[in-house]
């Protein structure tokens, strides 16, 4: 009997501590993800984890989780903080299918709820050659999307419009973009429709020590 | 008696249940992070507590967590999955005061044990306009090379030498890079030397809806 109630004791101590030990785990940052459950790995998982996902099923995506997406992007690194970006939001049908039927590169829009177009601001970009820095910054920030998108149980596909010149023209026309406003690229977004593969490309041959030879 | 032997179960099962459950977190991609610790934060809480880290302790780097960061930098996306780069993990002391020393933006390299310069390699590039690709290409896998670091809890910060052609030719020069290997930037990485400050970077009027206006 007093075996059995230290037993007790020492278990529901035991439980309480583990539960104690990981309730801690992701969530020092809950206002920046708006309270969505998002996978339990970590970055570095998420990293190796995330693929090019193509195919969506039809569920809408909700406010928090696009806003989470944007938040995402703009949390990346610019050169000089310039941050010299814009995130367009679309989730309107006639303009994501317009964006498929216009762009081969970009049709798995027309199957997605949703697309990030991230573009490069060139009014806040720097001045002479520092103005390229912008596609840096904005690369940075697209991958920062796909990596939250990843970490969201969505899938998310990053489908280039800069540099092409006719891409550039399409997107600008479907979203009514301003001279300074560069569409970079197009990111459909959704709950992914199939399993997704996510490839290996660790090659040992690009890593080199100290030097090239 | 009987009631608390059903407790003892009870807990017991419960205990098995939560050790069960969260044992499970973070272990999916243990072989490509070499079983290294890695925070117990999500991808979205590292992209928001990332920041640029320019001061580091003596403490060096284990080959562990060099290859890990090497390993997240190709994880990235490439377009037509060219994977156009080449990743040099310096650690020679002479060589990381080499940059410090020529580059007054990349001064820091002076106080960390290691850097990582990540390169873009035109000879994998696309042909024309395509091989402009490569600059998006590398700047996604340097951001992930960022994340990788927070996630390790190491600080790094993102130097950049492409496009400007002095530093473009001291980098080349120190690391005898071939014409074909372009340095891209010099990440230096170490244990963060002070606290790190991540800034807040969101600004609603950064985000559009389905268009300009």
């Amino acid at each position: 009997m007093n075996f059995s109630k230290a037993l007790n004791i020492l278990l529901a101590a035991a439980l309480l501590v583990v539960v104690g030990i990981y309730s801690t785990r992701g969530t020092t940052a809950g206002d920046t993800r708006n309270n969505i459950a998002m996978s339990a790995k970590t970055a570095t998982d998420i990293i190796h984890e995330r693929s090019s996902i193509r195919s969506y099923t039809d569920t809408p995506l909700t406010e928090e989780q696009l806003e989470t997406l944007v938040r995402a992007g703009m949390a990346a690194p610019s050169a000089m903080n310039k941050q010299p970006w814009q995130f367009i939001i679309v989730d309107d049908r006639e303009k994501l299918d317009a964006f498929g039927d216009a762009l081969q590169t970009s049709r798995m829009a027309k199957l997605a709820p949703a697309a990030i177009i991230v573009c490069g601001d060139l009014s806040k970009a720097g001045e002479g050659w520092l103005q390229q820095y912008w596609i840096q910054d904005v690369s940075a920030a697209s991958q920062n999307i796909l990596l939250a998108a990843t970490d969201m149980g969505l899938g998310a596909v990053w489908t280039s419009v800069y540099p092409a010149p006719e891409r550039m023209e399409v997107v600008s026309g479907i979203l009514g973009l301003p001279e300074h406003i560069v569409p970079f690229n197009i990111i459909p977004v959704g709950y992914p429709d199939g399993e997704a593969r996510p490839m290996d490309k660790w090659k040992p041959e690009n890593v080199r020590r100290n030097g090239w030879e």
